[in-house]
């Protein structure tokens, strides 16, 4: 039955990448989006590294990013779609298995003080 | 002071990888280590994959291989070493941090039901 039980298929890789899973993160909570430079503040990344990540998240449907003017200055606001939101709930079901895994295992005493080893 | 809050820094490259992850996650209840052969189908993981990723954290230092017969046949064994396993719980740390981030922000109903439970 369980075949591969540590394959973690759903962990999807436009997801997973460091960077991006910042980037998610920064986002679900921000129903009104985040402007670029908090963004950037908030996950530590250069201009370049963001736009990059921003691109890749962007191109598979997970962000939208809404180009407009804040007077003169140009604003760039990042937003979740509902497909990122929906896909980044699954990816962070998929890192609470691996966590539940890594305690079983005995090999989580950060999660689990006294872990019991299992046979 | 929090500068970079969704950087997560601490999610080391080397184990964050997919592959490696479950590979490190099915070694860290193995005191006495997995052959080849059962990591392999643990991760589904081919031969040439499985090779490649033990080769990065045998290099890393998170990873031992002894190689050896029994009777005629060529046995691989792998182990975490001491550091491989202080690092992969450091690393676990920072997973339950994304979680915590992702339900605080309200992004994971998914995850609030069976949220993070520290012993």
């Amino acid at each position: 039955m369980a075949e591969a039980p540590f394959s973690y298929q759903g962990l999807d890789r436009v997801i997973h990448e460091k960077a991006r899973l910042g980037i998610m993160t920064s986002l679900v909570g921000q129903r009104k989006g985040l402007a670029f430079a908090d963004l950037k503040r908030l996950c530590g990344l250069t201009d370049g590294n963001l736009s990059r990540h921003l691109q890749v998240l962007e191109e598979a449907g997970l962000v939208r990013i809404d180009k407009s003017f804040e007077g003169r200055r140009p604003l760039t606001k990042c937003h979740l779609t509902a497909e990122g939101r929906q896909r980044f709930l699954d990816y962070v079901g998929v890192l609470e298995k691996v966590i539940r895994d890594a305690a079983e295992a005995g090999g989580s005493e950060a999660a689990r003080p006294s872990a019991p080893k299992r046979a």
